[in-house]
């Protein structure tokens, strides 16, 4: 058995059983593997980043890893942005990387890099397997690794001599190891501070964000007054009808610090500290008041679910009823707008569907109009590195069909500058027939820069204009989709999206709407 | 003075006039600084394998760095494939890399990375500026990092506080070291070696691939007959009519193993050991024959002319004509196949043309037929990280507009499966309206690879099929190109292919043939 044989069989037995991937002439013994031996699924994309985000989604809905299959150094660095926003958003991913054999590295050929020093930055687990018949193992490894709660990133290089070499063993799964006990006296002091003190804010992360943790959440602030919000950015938020009215902290600075302010005291169930997002003159790093005391209940890799249900049992919180969420906007007409268009998506949204935001400056505004339409997934840009968007959308759609829940529709909501990133990931929704509804907002700028020029207090002449503004030429969404085999069609009005967005729905196949902002 | 505005001051005194970039949230006082003080030309590139890669065509026509704007840590990875490519081809850039504020990077905010990290394997230089005072002292070393022989990349990465602060001071420009001193026992050696035996092969590489280089190797293998070929990739060769016809070792091993068997000597001038690209089971990592020994006259960091000139001052060649390099191929008709496109470019091609080769399996035939065209620059992909025609086009348009020289047609080969990668590249064509005409050949996979799998053995199942095919759905790369502001045409045979060519030829505007083969 080759080494790339046995790594086909272990990622089998680890329950490993789709891989994105985009391989070189150094993985075809993989790629030929992958061909005979049955039980992987694998999906192509043009581009490594396109292969890292979806992989990342793929996670999200499934809270399974799935297998990347990546080419060299610079194979593994064309798709670094989407893995740093994969671990920030916790996901466990098997990232294999192929590269030169062992005993050709030395001489340095021209795509020889630091493969190893570049998949540290993202990767909580990594190693190259020098020999065939140590293959299986160090997979194993990996898939224990990429499993180890709440999910990680688990790079395995892989040289093609031991991956063309006999000797390969298929390698056992391993148990994964149980999330980092909870700390009891953390618990208690989280109890005593709810119970005593006025200004409590309960902020949520993680698994927090989840209907489970909602639901705990609910209790806590039913039977202590305090409030209950979540962090910005988290891999999956479930939220609609049913689910508890959330807030999140907003991501410009003033308002966070606006939202905090009154609070005396954070626990943070899952949730970091509120760092800002980025530092600015004069304002400070983080955004809860001088003063106010953080709480930890349960850091991100621990069991939030369980800390909460300790709290409430600590309490003694009685089951409190989530509150109705309003009624559901209707759907409104005429101009678009952030929150025409956040009222268009509510009153839309089909069950279950999958929201991927990767709005950026049009989509601020819609959290609340959602709060009350029909439950769904909200998976977000969690590390900050656009390009995110469509790969997720991609990814998310896989999973949903590898669960069996082929139906959801995925909307994936994109800012057109962030969209260019990774365009190619529209190819893989064709060639896929994925149900994915992209909504591009076409205001051809980097409208969040413009914002954050404004702030440096400049006018913006020539130059900066030019590297602010993606006018010149207007980017046509709907030829570049069409191009790439994906249906497409403008809409300037809300009337216009909300016909599309049905239509689109009804189709087993990817659809894009340019929407003229 | 703000950081930012000494930083900016700094390059323009340093050289540094072109800023190829794609900025985010941290480099806005960067941009004003840009934007408020005159002297350095910005190109937006809308993903930062684009910037990167336009940097290294920039540099590789003009021989003077441009300067980048990245944006953090994954702005950087994104853009490390084609810095790759650079490294490769020893070009040298001022890689400027905006970063979370000193004072904030602890706190780990989303965006924050490993950026040193990540800037590491591809820089021969990386500082992080740690206070406004220091930024124009650093940039001046960077640009001296970047201009060292042959070509540096030279990181700078620009906390955000650092750029913002007051208590800048412009950097003087700094004296570039010489290149390392040439060895007189090497001379003395290879001109012994070239004197004493009949089997001798002389590699250039670097700068021998210049025009200088190339009339110093004529005379040295008039002299002694030796055999003069070059290295297979190389940052820029100087080729077509009143050029020495130079053949290159070819890329696949066994052709290249064929080529240099003969010789049992082989003179390095600049060229590294000829190394395979990838190792393949039972072959040796090395092209040259066993037993062949390797004579080392300058490496790639020396002055290589300088080194042929004192080669022919040890070996007392007298001066030789280049020998004419035969009739330029007639305009072929008919059917495209990789001969006939090679003949139509060569027929074709206007003086002092810009041929950006990324064809991968497409282009391997057409290096003869080219050599009696009009004399050109001819830039190939270095570093096998495959996505970097497009953008390195780019860049040399706009340097040999910088040069003076804009009516320099660049001719872009661009394989369809790598011309994917950073297809945004297109889009900053059109609006810096560049004279380039990009050919796509559109087989619709990934053909070097498919080549790559039969060497494996295999047949291709489904799996394998669907992984190195592009064909499902197709990509209309006419629709494509219009979408970003290229106007583009599809053709089918020589003849339409070569209308369209010379009437691109006739507009300062970037043109995109789908060449159907």
């Amino acid at each position: 058995m080759r080494g790339a044989e046995s790594l086909v069989h272990t990622l089998v037995k680890g329950g490993v059983d789709h891989c994105f991937a985009n391989p070189g002439t150094s993985e075809m013994h993989f790629v030929a593997a992958l061909d005979h031996i049955p039980g992987v699924r694998c999906i192509l994309g043009l581009q490594e980043n396109i292969v890292t985000g979806a992989a990342d989604g793929f996670f999200r809905i499934t809270e399974k890893p799935a297998a990347t299959l990546l080419h060299c150094g610079p194979g593994l660095a064309n798709g670094l942005a989407n893995l740093h926003n994969a671990r920030r958003a916790r996901s466990g991913i098997v990232n294999i990387v192929g590269d030169q054999a062992t005993y050709h590295r030395p001489f340095d050929a021209p795509l020889t890099a630091d493969t190893e020093g570049w998949a540290r930055g993202v990767s909580a687990w990594v190693r190259t397997t020098v020999k065939a018949e140590l293959v299986g193992s160090d997979a194993a490894v990996a898939i224990q690794a990429a499993r180890t709660h709440p999910g990680q990133i688990a790079t395995l290089i892989l040289p093609s001599d031991s991956s063309w070499n006999e000797g390969g063993v298929v390698g056992e799964p391993l148990s994964v190891p149980p999330p980092v006990a909870l700390d009891p006296h953390q618990i208690k002091n989280a109890a005593r501070i709810l119970g005593e003190k006025k200004n409590v804010l309960l902020l949520l992360g993680g698994k927090g964000m989840h209907e489970e943790g909602q639901k705990l959440a609910r209790w806590i602030e039913a039977a202590t007054g305090c409030r209950v919000i979540t962090e910005t950015y988290n891999g999956r938020f479930q939220r609609g009808r049913g689910r508890l009215p959330l807030e999140r902290i907003p991501y410009p600075g003033a308002a966070a610090r606006a939202m905090l302010k009154p609070y005396g005291h954070i626990v943070l169930a899952g949730a970091r500290s509120p760092v800002g997002f980025f530092a600015y003159p004069n304002q400070p790093s983080f955004h809860h008041a001088e003063g106010t005391e953080l709480h930890v209940l349960a850091r991100p890799e621990q069991n939030i679910v369980q800390a909460l249900q300790a709290l409430v049992d600590e309490l003694s919180a009685p089951p409190a009823a989530i509150p109705d969420g309003g009624p559901c906007p209707e759907l409104p007409s005429g101009a678009i707008t952030p929150e025409s268009f956040a009222a268009m998506i509510a009153a839309l949204l089909p069950e279950q569907a999958i929201i991927v935001d990767e709005s950026i400056s049009f989509g601020r505004a819609y959290g609340p109009a959602t709060q009350a339409a029909a439950p769904h997934d909200w998976l977000p840009l969690t590390g900050g590195a656009i390009g995110c968007g469509l790969p997720l959308a991609t990814g998310a759609a896989v999973g949903a069909r590898a669960m069996g829940q082929g139906d959801r529709r995925v909307i994936s909501c994109q800012a057109d500058g962030s969209g260019m990133y990774t365009v190619q990931a529209l190819w893989t929704q064709a060639r896929e027939k994925l149900p994915i509804t992209t909504v591009i907002f076409a205001n051809h700028k980097y409208g969040s820069l413009l914002g954050e020029y404004g702030n440096v207090g400049a006018n913006a002449g020539p130059t900066a204009v030019n590297m602010l503004d993606l006018g010149n030429p207007s980017i046509d969404w709907v030829q570049l989709a069409t191009s790439l085999g994906v249906e497409a069609a403008q809409a300037r009005t809300i009337d216009v999206c909300a016909d599309l967005m049905r239509q689109s729905f009804k189709r087993q196949a990817p659809f894009l709407i340019e929407l003229l902002t």
